[in-house]
């Protein structure tokens, strides 16, 4: 951390700020300029409030250089990650398929779909049961019987599931679910995480539509400050001026968080594009930038689908991604190649 | 709303379609091209599901005419809202100063900001005593602790109280806050919305930092579809690509939003420019643009405070922006003149 | 295009407006509710201008349903433009790759890079002679010199060669270059468009910041109404809140692109990421979502590049890159499969 | 500027890197940690290339601590610059108001707005001759005719006129113009703000869409270093995820701007917004934040108005914003009070 002092900085307060960074267990380096001092700190600076000190009147700016998370942190965690749930190793070599409904509407729906995913070679299925929607007037998903049936479908198929929470009071209701969801919208509901961090599910965490990979690795760093360390990252399209798709897929992330972090990353080819058509694409894509897996909409009769049809595949096509997925697989990149 | 149906829909498809929008009570007009036919659906659709329409197969696009709310739609309540709290009638022609620290820190700290944001003019007394963070490593606030302590300032001073709310687990400490704050990263927490429209609270909710005007009202919508209809809205800043301020204030959405509805609007130039001399012209700007109110962070020691001691105001500084902006307000613009 | 007319709208005006519109060849339908009526337009809109329909009194909002682009559309030309430059044939099935450095810097650099590139299975070779650089006082570009030793390496290579233009009086000296290329930041510079649609040369023209994709069809457009068809589309990232890479590369724009139009499209995955160990994951990305061909900055000895060295690759790295971006070409994503 | 070194790098590299940067005029401060090494440099670093530098092997990262821009800086010229045109003087304490249509249409039109805004206290008219527009099938403007008249209308009240230029090969067609306006499409039209940089005129410089305030004044360096200080920086809203007005104002930048600069700082409520209903408001909230001056599109008969219509007043609107803004100017901020 580099602390840029304002000029003429008052030297009683000078020697305060000095004597409190010292006791925090941080060596302080001057460099004396004309018209600018800066202060560079030598230790761990985690914990450091950036926002305390640029308080501060003798401070004018504060640059950060190392990063502000630990547990996530590949530097001091240099061997991946691996999530083994079920038959899949979620942060190996292995590219894993979770595939499933956005919602899960019935028995025959959700085991219907279970079971092609499965033939196609899905390693886990998905399936919304509380659905977050923007609109009070839309369909708000089966809730605890949407779980049921998606017990019922792993009961049927072996599939373990993952499906989403969106508040901490329905924890009790996850006991059989194997992969916790945090959706985009509550990758910042702290409450949440830290509760989270005190289970040993695996927590498959999404980005926010507007949150920074930095964000969203500090977002991880709650549940694994808590102790659980099994987070998996999913890349899930940003929020920016175009409007062509629904959101913007930013597959750098995925080069790019693998770096940071040694946590697994997965891309979501459906949420992010919102358009059937672009899952193919985008999933090869994904998956030649290295993501360690997909997790993708496929809905056995999408025109009909209580939510967001518009981006679900058909189980038929849904088997098509999945061959060029597998067969683009060992051409892609690999963080340690 | 306009369904654009694809060249060479299968007629029968087509019947459905117009039988099922009949059922929803829709008036269905068609208008024939050469390349395109259009479907005008006339009646009330807010409840319609436009995801579901579109992933029909016979269906190209559609066209939203009717906005998605109506609860808090200023075209079926053209008379505006007054959220009258204390001596506050947030939402008249009055413009309401709600103003304390960032953090409850201390019983000293709380009482004595009270007394001095009171004698400056505030109608109500802000503090935070859980606190949303981004790190796990920063100040997480007081909790339970801290809003005891805003109650003794309280009693002390006469001033109601605001504070934020991150887990409807919490809600039942907030009996005596007189207004509950939803924070922007809690604005799609529809757990907590609607929890919220179940009580008989005045509900402060500040917009998300990439959401749109109309997912705001959409999550007060949430509210008010449980029947709780005081609501007030909160600008206080978006995303965006520009960084010389922590977000881009948003000033046009005032205007906007009293247009969209109802319901009063406030503005937050402290948690939006994040940097205390903009507090001043920020708010000036805020009232002139017609906003029914401030809320602003005002600390008695900001090189101190606990978090975000960078925008907070000193007390006198305070008052200089309170006597400015009750100067300039009866210049300022009114969505009703 | 739909228009939707405010309620109690002037029949004088509304008569007005229909005789206007059925001047332009349009058909109307109108379709009226109890509270609104719309009019649907049927035939070729493209030229109708929205924001003076917008401007009418009676008028209330106006949903335009086709796209306003008409050569570049592929509804309109269904088969892939293909240009054809040298030995390369942009926009068929081929994986065309254009390579150098950012800045041309000395005869020896660029003919030495030449060599590599065109070993490596360049098509094109690409380098800066005029550079649009955002600081005064960062290095301008060896400007006519640089075109000067382009032109040598092209002489003794064989390599045609892609240069930027900053102005349209500098045309005359891309006389012998061989696709003149338009940079992001003059996108939007329509008077050199409009000049360009008047030469044959083909041109590559870089989507802006932070432009939409319509935008760029529509400055594509500029260029082919001139009677110039020889367009090459370019995704080189925009400009988001995400700062961890230069800009965010949108891949889903290549599958998009590809439908809007039938135009080639590029990817630029140097100039997007900033990063050079980006280069290669997104460049198998870009390659695995359909795109016709890669531009990437190499450079015989990055760390004293005069610009932009920081992204990138040695010859050896881009040899690394071509061959692997060959390899998944066949895996990849193709707009008609 | 601080530049942070991989761990281990290479002596004999860090040595030439040292000598390279005395060489440069600079002072080099080392803080050595047990992990990491910074480089303090102390002394004027504007004109030294950070991308160059961190293209370097033992290089990490690298901070800016000073602005990179000199002629426009506040700290070193802290009077500001105030542009004497006609009996406007922009930049001192008056509020300068500047109105005229989008586009000029005709003598009669032109001659008319000039007048009654004149007589609601505009002491510069402006209009376009030239007009960017992003379709080619829209109307382009009167261009050499338009500029023709707007002399005319000149002649006719006495007001100094403001109008766009679009490439430099116009420049000779706007020797009678008293500003040229530099629009936001061409923000970074370097070639063209190098030639302006030759003129003695007055250059009104909007904000690019997605432009940072830093990009801004770089764009007023480039003009500036060419001799020419007489530099009106412009805010016109810019480019976000929320469509509800067609930019977002991002008021913050006026107080921002005037901290970082000593040149005046316009605002333009009519192109941010694109909906008149929106200018009195945001014009007001301008004046507040301590604007120099706005410019806003009034026109005759918004209805019939060539291009962008629908963000145009009436004269008799304008009258009543210009009376609207003089009486709140008193209340508003001033950068030294």
């Amino acid at each position: 951390m580099v602390i840029i002092l304002k000029e003429n900085a008052d030297s009683h307060q000078l020697e305060n700020l000095i004597s409190w960074l010292r006791e925090q267990n941080l060596k302080v380096h001057m460099s004396e300029g004309v018209k600018q001092t800066i202060m560079g700190l030598i230790g761990d600076t985690t914990a450091v409030d950036i926002d305390m000190l640029k308080a501060l009147d003798i401070v004018e700016d504060i640059k950060r250089i190392q990063e502000p998370f630990k547990n996530a942190n590949r530097k001091f965690h240099p061997l991946d990650t691996v999530v083994n749930v079920g038959e899949a190793f979620i942060g190996s070599d292995e590219l894993v398929l979770i595939a499933g409904p956005c919602s899960v509407e019935s028995r025959e729906q959700i085991c219907s779909v279970a079971k092609s995913v499965k033939a196609s070679g899905a390693k886990l299925l998905r399936g919304g049961a509380f659905k977050p929607r923007t609109s009070p007037y839309a369909f708000q998903g089966l809730r605890e019987n949407g779980l049921e049936l998606l017990l019922e479908a792993k009961k049927e198929t072996g599939l373990p599931i993952v499906s989403e929470i969106m508040d901490l009071s329905q924890l009790r209701l996850f006991e059989n679910v194997d992969i916790i969801q945090v959706g985009a919208r509550n990758m910042q509901n702290y409450e949440l995480l830290k509760e989270l961090g005190r289970t040993n599910k695996p927590v498959l965490l999404k980005r926010g539509l507007s949150s920074t990979l930095s964000e969203l690795v500090l977002s991880a760093e709650y549940i694994m400050t808590g102790g659980n360390e099994q987070v998996i990252l999913c890349e899930r399209g940003i929020r920016t001026f175009e409007t062509s798709a629904r959101n913007t897929l930013d597959l750098s992330a995925v080069p790019i968080l693998r770096g940071m972090t040694h946590l697994p990353v997965l891309v979501d080819p459906s949420h992010s594009t919102g358009i059937s058509k672009l899952v193919l694409p985008m999933s090869l894509a994904a998956t030649a930038a290295g993501a360690n897996g997909l997790i993708i909409e496929v809905h056995n009769d999408p025109p009909h689908a209580l939510c967001d049809g518009q981006q679900s595949l058909t189980p038929e096509m849904f088997d098509d991604v999945a061959r060029r997925v597998f067969a683009i697989k060992p051409f892609s990149y690999s963080f340690h190649s």
